[in-house]
């Protein structure tokens, strides 16, 4: 079994975790030895689901803080084992799970070994499965299973923010815009009509369609509605009867899904439109007072910004729950999933000094 | 084995060939029954070649005429054995073939028995795969392994046109509009650019474009232009970086493949084009004085008229070998690969009235 040193620098730990490879499926070896390591320390008591793995502090504070973050990976694309480029305050860890989000766990993983007695009592998640789809999702099944484990005043998500702070994040749904026509044989076209060609009107709307930026709570959410599947046709001498636009709206939390469903609808008023997936998005939650107290401790160490997360994330299982929850992770997240995915060592240390004087200011 | 009577009549012969089925690919049984039928006529000669069969007078005449039909159908939808709905001139027989083409089979099978001393020589030829992928077709091979086989001074297909005459074809070709774009995650859409928004200025100049009507040698060629496939995206979370809109051009035979895939690059001016599939037309060479005996003789019979064919047919095959050809044969086109294909009785009994006038006076 591979072993984990929490008592070992943070780059180190870093590499050691990304090193040890743990696509979305394959997380078993990581969490045995990420509750290997914290079975060690006395004042932890570690819990385990599936490859999901909870260590919690006992101390009687008051308040107890949710400080959460994903084991998996998306899929390694020949950029393993890690490789550290440049040195000093420019050095940055290149590899897959740097940035997406490994740093984050290993600054999680430090503090819960160094923090027998935190000024909140913390929760440290560390859970499988969230880089596929969504019913597989490793804090959604510790929710189900036991909700007890996840519960708390308030919660982090360590996903890469730039050492930043964001809030809450963008509602998703996706719709199927289905057009139908008349099957003819292509040598006689006037026979029929094509539900490609009048695709087209849809896809006029979309390119004429003006994404809002909504503000809530202070913070600016930057919209957006795509067209990101199309399929038509049953064979090149067919005039098409049938073809589907399936279209991508995230919208702004302040709106609920039956809101965001409408406005799909309008938009595509005269057209058949069947919703066939939706998320709630999370308001920023950043108005809670554990939450202005976490904003001023951290971006104090980091000089990083408040800013709307636009993409769907677990903060989301959280605001279900009725827990405000932000991001605050190293690295940038532009670079998550990529092939050049990298994270400037800086932002490491900073990210584990802003979180280290949280917990114990 | 099953066995065809040739000499009973053109209704019963109709219904034997249909009732027993010859989706392509599965063409021996009936190709061994007409194979073993005509061999017991003595001014025939009987040759084949996998499934497609081959009889031919040697009378001695100054001409010959090639007249072919396809043993094959599309796939049975429930609609055979055959039957027999109305009665007298309004009887109509329905079911899987009827009309496409063993109707015309029939009135080829019956002609072929019957005419020991036809005024021009006869080459019948009963061919398999006409339905299926043209390189697989039997008229094709036949071309290709026994050229001999398939000369002549002029040449019928059986096909349906309602007891008019069809001249020529419409040549067709395929082409892929090609849109690329640049993929993001689709929660910060405004990082890429939409493949498949672009597609929409491509379905714009389809449903914008008219199609032409050209007349070639006195007939009327109505042209088409459609988008017949399309595709693009490739996860319901991603702004798609490609999108592939497959049009299908169908031209008129005064057009050749390079001035057809010219008009369909200048259609789609600044996009990507790449022609993927292309076979010429054909002329419908009634300006040839065999043809035009042919069709004073047939039409003389049946009442019917001269005019263009639209789909691409066999009769492109022979006129590539310089071979004057058209469609004449019973059953309304339309009703070719219908599940409620059928045929009126009366068109089958007139089509074999006329060719047999044709080829007796």
């Amino acid at each position: 079994m591979a072993t984990l040193d929490l008592g070992t620098d943070l780059l180190s730990l870093t590499r050691a975790l990304c090193d040890l490879p743990s696509v979305s499926g394959d997380e078993r070896a990581i969490a045995d030895a990420v509750q290997d390591a914290l079975t060690g320390y006395a004042h932890l008591e570690v819990l385990r689901d599936g490859d999901a793995v909870v260590a919690r502090t006992h101390t009687g504070r008051p308040s107890r803080v949710v400080i959460a973050g994903h084991l998996d990976t998306v899929p390694i694309a020949d950029n393993l084992p890690t490789r550290l480029i440049g040195e000093g305050a420019l050095a940055e860890l290149w590899g897959r799970g740097t940035v997406d989000m490994k740093a984050g766990v290993a600054v999680q993983l430090a503090l819960a070994a160094e923090l027998t007695e935190p000024t909140h009592d913390v929760t440290w998640v560390f859970y499988d499965h969230e880089e596929v789809a969504a019913d597989l999702n490793g804090l959604g099944r510790l929710v189900r299973n036991h909700p007890d484990w996840v519960v708390g005043d308030f919660a982090v998500l360590c996903e890469p923010t730039n050492g930043g702070l964001e809030g809450g994040c963008n509602g998703t749904l996706r719709a199927e815009v289905r057009l139908a026509g008349v099957a003819a044989h292509s040598a006689r076209a006037w026979m029929g009509r094509n539900a490609i060609h009048a695709a087209g009107e849809v896809l006029r709307r979309l390119e004429a369609y003006t994404p809002a930026e909504v503000e809530v709570d202070g913070l600016v959410y930057r919209e957006s509605l795509n067209a990101v599947l199309i399929s038509g046709g049953t064979a090149a001498n067919v005039i098409p009867d049938a073809c589907v636009v399936t279209v991508n709206y995230r919208f702004a939390p302040s709106a609920s899904v039956e809101q965001a469903t409408e406005h799909v609808r309008e938009l595509f008023d005269g057209f058949d439109v069947v919703l066939t997936d939706a998320a709630p998005g999370a308001r920023p939650g950043l108005d809670d007072p554990a939450a202005q107290d976490f904003a001023r401790a951290v971006l104090g160490v980091t000089g990083g910004v408040l800013a709307a997360k636009y993409g769907w994330t677990d903060v989301a299982r959280f605001s279900e729950l009725g827990v405000p929850a932000v991001n605050f992770g190293p690295g940038d997240p532009l670079l998550a999933h990529k092939d050049d995915e990298r994270c400037p060592v800086g932002q490491i240390t900073l990210a584990h000094a802003a979180l280290r004087a949280w917990l114990t200011s």
